[in-house]
């Protein structure tokens, strides 16, 4: 009769390691991987040393935890809602408006959870970096791909380079991250917009494809 | 009779300075600012750690002169080779070819010093993210100035937004920095080129103006 009492325990587990993470990616949004630590988190949360210890055995597993947590988050606020939409250029277009709402709503208190620590950790190899490095491949992959199934149903021109194009799109939306944070100016999010909806039009068969999707940010 | 010896002296002592700061940039482009110390740089230089204080009181001290020294760094591998050609449309193609030269010449180790401090800085109000929020503003100017310039002399568009487009033109560089830092992959660098020549020829009076300078990176 012991069952009950486990399934609680495991419940109280999983919980108090949400809340860990959840703690972890903010201040890593913030201050980037190097600023948690278990003994941090244990005083933040009201939790013993031991009992983030238990859930994760060194800084390292801590870390890549918190990536892949953020990652989940990425894909929630950005890939899902793209998702909603069918194939085609509006999925591509919802994607780079999600993008931006996960800035502007500072999904992230630290803006965009990648940015903050890819300076930080492009220069250290090992498996943090790797984990990084795979959820950017990841997310350039899906971007490419949104783009590759517009093409194929004629809606972007067949001689559109989908890497390349979607190489283009996320870098507005990258600098104006960079930029907003860095100099306080919100304005930034309107000039990515902008840029990727002119660049995504020039790519469109038909012009009016994007009608009615160009609402600001607002 | 002490003047020569005094002028020796200072001349060492400004030695001393530049191989601190020369020091301090290359660390700072891989690790951060915070990765900067006055113990760290006297172990590294074999100076005396009071050799060091004596030159930069404080931590702070010694990573304002560190973002200063990164300037100038970008200034001479940027700006200047930009300024030694007359303004117009080939002035900005310069801006755009030097900045991608000076990342991946590794000017500094660790790529762009200012990406790599950015995200470090930027929740971090105080005199240090102030200055690079200024070489920031500094640099962001200069590129619309550049674009201006060649506007007024009819080699762009009149109706182009400047600053618009030297964002964009710079959102590209700025992503393949992020990207070949990452994912080492240095052909990153190849799309940056290739989406500011397809932006900034979309933006010309005369499509033949960049003739001859779209030579590849090598």
């Amino acid at each position: 009769m012991t069952r009950p009492q486990t399934d609680r325990r495991v419940q109280r587990g999983d919980q108090t390691r949400r809340a860990i993470l959840g703690r972890a990616v903010d201040i890593a949004s913030v201050e980037g991987l190097e600023g948690l630590s278990i003994g941090r988190l244990a005083t933040e949360l009201s939790i013993s040393k031991s009992g983030v210890f238990a859930h994760f055995g060194s800084k390292e597993e801590l870390q890549l935890a918190t990536v892949h947590t953020a990652a989940k988050i990425f894909i929630t606020h950005v890939v899902q809602p793209a998702l909603e939409v069918a194939p085609g250029v509006r999925r591509v277009w919802r994607l780079v408006d999600a993008k931006l709402r996960y800035l502007r709503d500072s999904v992230f208190p630290g803006g965009c959870f990648f940015f903050a620590v890819s300076a930080e950790i492009d220069a250290r190899p090992g498996r943090v970096r790797d984990a990084v490095a795979d959820a950017e491949r990841d997310w350039a992959r899906f971007w490419e791909q949104t783009i590759v199934d517009a093409r194929q149903l004629g809606e972007i021109g067949a001689d559109v380079d989908a890497a390349q194009l979607a190489f283009e799109l996320d870098a507005y939306i990258r600098a104006a991250n960079a930029n907003a944070l860095l100099l306080d100016d919100l304005s930034f999010y309107d000039r990515a917009l902008a840029a990727a909806r002119r660049r995504l039009r020039e790519c469109l068969t038909d012009p009016d494809l994007l009608d009615g999707e160009d609402a600001p940010l607002g």
